[in-house]
């Protein structure tokens, strides 16, 4: 009836928002959504910190400037000084999540057919808002140190792109699905390409402040600085989602002038101004300076979820399901020696009262049916243990290769 | 040094959120924003609905539906009701302002060169919108009664247009820029040409609860089950926005299920969901009834601003200045007789410490340049008088037509 523009003809949705009319089901046990620990949420650091804004009530409910409320912008600029980037108020702009920052440059500097460079597996939300800009992707492996750059720079070199990248998109730390995180001496290797070949990085970072092993490696933006001419090819987006709460919808993008005044004006159109309210409340958070502690309360506890789920994998599945663990973040990418079709386990889990995200929503286009995203940021250790054996239920029989009655 | 998207390549923002730079100004009086009135915000209310909002902090923290929370909608559904709109849970989605709804109806349904018809003057952020979406805009007048949809008819059947048009845009009570409301006879016949040239009507109604004078007039979505067939061509924009507050950022997008459902898809990838916490405290704002008491309170502030600024124009500009006061809404919208550009004389408002918004931003291409936008819901009326008298002081000269001394 309707003549929809040709991407929105047959929409499919988020594979992962679709799951999330089974969180509701009594005793359903979810590893699929990239939802934080509701448990961990700071409830009173919240609450003094919205009774402060709330101080200031018209700060709250007017409008505010599209670029962000300054007093937030003012904070964000000392948050990120801690992990090394220096930046000036104007190249950065709040945004309602960091989500919606991609989506901006997607406007701003994406036209269709243009080509885009991923990691695969990556996050499934950015393939389909690159699949809704009609953009050309091209996906780039990774292995055990994130994003295979030794291999993009033989793209890059070998002309096989139909055309310049424009966009390269990359969350360096603790990756989303993998939980992959890019060594420094890729990241460097990967500054210096997008300068050579005039590429925008778009750097998603909403994990590393969920680091709970190993050392913490600067962001892209940080080590912009080291390799000439690399400042202008780097944008930041940043998240309190993952490390506050994601209901606060309080995001920022870092990055050049000349795209940050762009993505403003797109995102006068596309929704004029972020809740000046929340501006507010994650301004008070960020000046109560309750967030470094939160950061090692939470990631403490990821640790021990993390912990929970590698050690309950393994005494279930024994040397059936690979995996690397994680040293931060909230995602754990396994695979099945079987290399049977997650996709189609996925009914047999449902009826087990458990959840997962099945691999294939996460490639471009080689898809490693056998594998699977693990969350264990939003269980209970207990429900993790629990989880796990009844993903081991729901998987039997389909671990052996040649067993092929789960398919039926 | 950036290979932006055509339309972002020479990018201008808005007209209206530039002029927001001189609100700071020490002794500024503004006509200019579309800012409703800081000193009539219910803060007491709005705290006691945080506050409840606040007893479930999961609810305010954590993510939550991309179409919004149950809360939230079904409080909007019960809400629109009062205006004869009948709708269920899958034909609403809760927005970022219902500048967001409009923002997601171009992504699903406008393509580069599709025709958009809309009233002249017009919203400025929807001209920007229209513009960025590379959409072919066709204005149709207006007069006293709103958009002249004998002149719409005509030029429907003329075959003038290069293209059936997907969508017409109007904002039918108390309109922005011109405050004119769209008569019940010339809504009827509309939803009729809705139908039989199958366009989309987007209803953009975020003013008419702020009636001071005359009679209610059933929105388009609520007289469109009187035209049969109308009810798939309306989609009904609403915003707490101008009747509760803008720092919210809730707005609500109600149409065919269709299209909704597409909306939600495109807001995937936009945002995720809307602020929880602020859907949040907007449901039980609604839910504690406060808001038809509220819209009196309002209205009533409004009718004596609005007649202190029709007073004052009489007072200090006699015939010099035509305008047709407004019955509700937050705008009125004059011409000076000797229709100087009005563009011209925004630098002398200036500095005479006093701003406005010249009518050039409201038109798509037959620019009446002798207009100007007043709003008076932001200033006191003590404001709007001194404010009024720096107008005639910085128009003074200009108000012959052939004193061309101003433009020099």
């Amino acid at each position: 009836m309707y003549d929809f523009v040709p991407v929105f003809k047959q929409p499919t949705g988020s594979p992962i928002r679709e799951l999330s009319k089974y969180l509701g089901q009594r005793d359903m046990i979810s590893f699929a959504g990239g939802v934080p620990a509701s448990e961990l949420f700071d409830v009173q650091g919240l609450k003094r910190a919205s009774d402060s804004a709330y101080e200031n009530p018209v700060a709250c409910l007017q409008y505010g400037a599209t670029e962000g409320a300054p007093a937030l912008t003012e904070q964000i600029i000392r948050f990120v000084a801690d992990d090394g980037i220096s930046c000036e108020a104007n190249e950065i702009i709040a945004t309602t999540g960091s989500q919606q920052g991609f989506d901006l440059l997607l406007r701003t500097l994406v036209s269709p057919g243009d080509v885009v460079l991923v990691e695969e597996p990556t996050y499934p939300a950015t393939l389909q808002a690159l699949r809704l800009q009609q953009a050309s992707v091209t996906a780039i492996p990774v292995d055990k140190d994130g994003m295979d750059v030794g291999e993009l720079r033989t793209v890059l070199e070998s002309g096989a792109l139909k055309a310049r990248p424009k966009l390269l998109y990359v969350v360096p730390a603790f990756s989303n699905p993998g939980g992959l995180t890019l060594s420094l001496e890729r990241r460097l290797e990967l500054l210096a390409l997008a300068v050579k070949y005039q590429f925008v990085i778009v750097e998603d970072d909403p994990y590393s402040g969920l680091r709970f092993e190993g050392e913490t490696i600067p962001p892209l933006l940080s080590l912009a600085g080291q390799v000439e001419g690399a400042r202008n090819w780097v944008v930041h987006l940043g998240s309190l989602s993952k490390i506050v709460a994601p209901g606060l919808r309080v995001g920022w993008t870092i990055g050049p002038e000349e795209i940050v005044r762009r993505c403003v004006i797109a995102k006068q159109t596309a929704d004029l101004c972020s809740s000046t309210w929340m501006q507010a409340v994650a301004a008070e958070y960020f000046k109560s300076g309750a967030i470094r502690p939160h950061l090692k309360t939470i990631s403490s506890e990821y640790r021990r979820k993390c912990d929970a789920l590698c050690d309950s994998l393994r005494a279930e599945f024994g040397d059936e399901i690979e995996f690397q663990p994680p040293k931060g973040g909230m995602f754990l990418w396994a695979r099945l020696k079987s290399r049977k079709d997650t996709s189609l386990l996925l009914a047999n889990a449902i009826a087990q009262n458990v959840i997962f995200v099945p691999g294939k929503a996460f490639f471009v286009d080689k898809v490693d049916v056998g594998s699977l995203r693990l969350s264990y940021a939003a269980p209970s250790v207990d429900e993790i243990k629990e989880g796990v054996k009844r993903l081991k239920l729901a998987f039997e029989g389909a671990l052996t290769k040649n067993d092929a009655a789960i398919q039926s």
